[in-house]
């Protein structure tokens, strides 16, 4: 198979490396990430200002691209520069250092590239391990990789719909076995810490990690927590198609009434 | 009502002035938006930087404060320091130059900042008006918001979920209703012009603006074609749960089989 890899954590980080020398075992593999790290970008794709890409060399040997823009931007200019006329048949975006589970998703660079990719129209992967730590269990997560590739065409995903796979930070052998879950909620107690510059002007850092969760069956969080390979199957559909159904006759009626 | 406002456009465009024009008649208006263009950056927050606040002043008077963020920045500082212990009722994104429907909506600061907002638990708006112009009809938009906050209790909006309000660009009185809508399919087809710096180095700038969609009927981008304006009730739960219960347990029992 032809697989593009992406990431946020940037084209030096040690998630992607044990990624791309899981995957080039079987396939043919191309890398474009970001050239720095970018994480919590979201969605975000850069409209006002040119890429500049550059090759990043591993030991003599052409590693991939290196691009000065968010992981959407990579995916983007990948399919439609990069590569050329030879679309990869599969995106893979991580191993990401962190995972991506419940309401932070909306926020995860990992999960945004994976997303670009099936917008354009390629199955995709997002991988992420459950450590903050460069010595996170990369390899496990890179291999499982692998086995959730063996299985993709079995899940018949949907147009538009990707495969957002979360790993526990433990060895293989560990590993409780796969669990197909939804996104979870989860609730950050925040705080933003303020401080004086040399100048007299407040300015604001982020802080606060406490976390509320609403600890239900199924969700991606806890299976992770109690040792599962999580798998969630996502889509950018955003619309509350529920609520909308239950409204929409009654509120037409009084905004247009 | 006290309305915290915000937008991606930057606290210097016309369209968060014509908003706050139209609030400030009968709310408390608290703006907080971002100190420059924030177009197209997604659900992005600033982690690894510190954010700096300015106060911006018209004819004297506090408009509001500028923060060097996104807009979901603006809305997490509002909530979590600026405002103090005094949260909003309410939260109004825009009125943004240029619609946000279809897919394009998840690379949207505009919807990104009323999403925040939600998340943190209050109700919200994105307001856009369908006209790239800094001529655009902001004042119709930003009249037609206190329209929607008048209903807006008789929507007995679902926790964590947004109103995405899209206004055709013109007056009034040539607006036709109201529809309730949900996300439409678009899809760009995109290019990168690819060009060479002085020192020889390749950069590449996106380009391309056809557009397809998929027409169909109580799509939010239909409704603002034929003049209607167009609310659509989102949220970012992007589980896909039809494929999941559809596929769950056949999955599973091979997964770990």
């Amino acid at each position: 198979m032809k697989i593009l890899v992406s990431n946020d954590d940037g084209i030096n980080a040690p998630g992607i490396q044990a990624l791309v020398r899981s995957l080039e075992k079987n396939n043919d593999v191309f890398v474009v990430a970001p050239d720095r790290e970018q994480s919590a970008v979201g969605h975000a794709i850069t409209i006002h200002d040119p890429l500049k890409v550059s090759k990043k060399y591993v030991d003599d040997k052409l590693f991939g691209y290196a691009v000065s823009g968010t992981p959407a931007d990579c995916v983007k200019l990948a399919l439609c520069s990069l590569m050329g006329d030879n679309p990869p048949d599969l995106i893979v975006s991580g191993v990401n250092q962190g995972a991506n589970l419940g309401t932070d998703i909306i926020y995860s660079g990992t999960v945004s590239a994976a997303t670009e990719g099936t917008l354009l129209g390629i199955p995709s992967i997002a991988i992420s391990v459950n450590s903050f730590s460069r010595d996170a269990k990369f390899s496990v997560a890179a291999e499982i990789v692998l086995e959730v590739i063996e299985k993709i065409s079995d899940f018949n995903l949907p147009k538009g719909t990707l495969l957002n796979v979360n790993v526990p930070n433990i060895e293989r052998n560990e590993i409780k076995g796969w669990k197909l879950t939804y996104q979870g909620k989860t609730k950050y107690v925040e705080r933003y810490v303020e401080r004086i510059d040399p100048r007299g002007n407040s300015y604001y850092w982020i802080d606060g990690d406490l976390v509320e969760r609403e600890d239900e069956t199924d969700a991606d969080f806890r299976a992770v927590k109690e040792g599962y390979i999580s798998i969630t199957p996502i889509h950018f559909d955003v619309t509350n198609h529920d609520y909308l159904d239950s409204i929409r006759e009654k509120m037409e009626k009084m905004l247009n009434g």
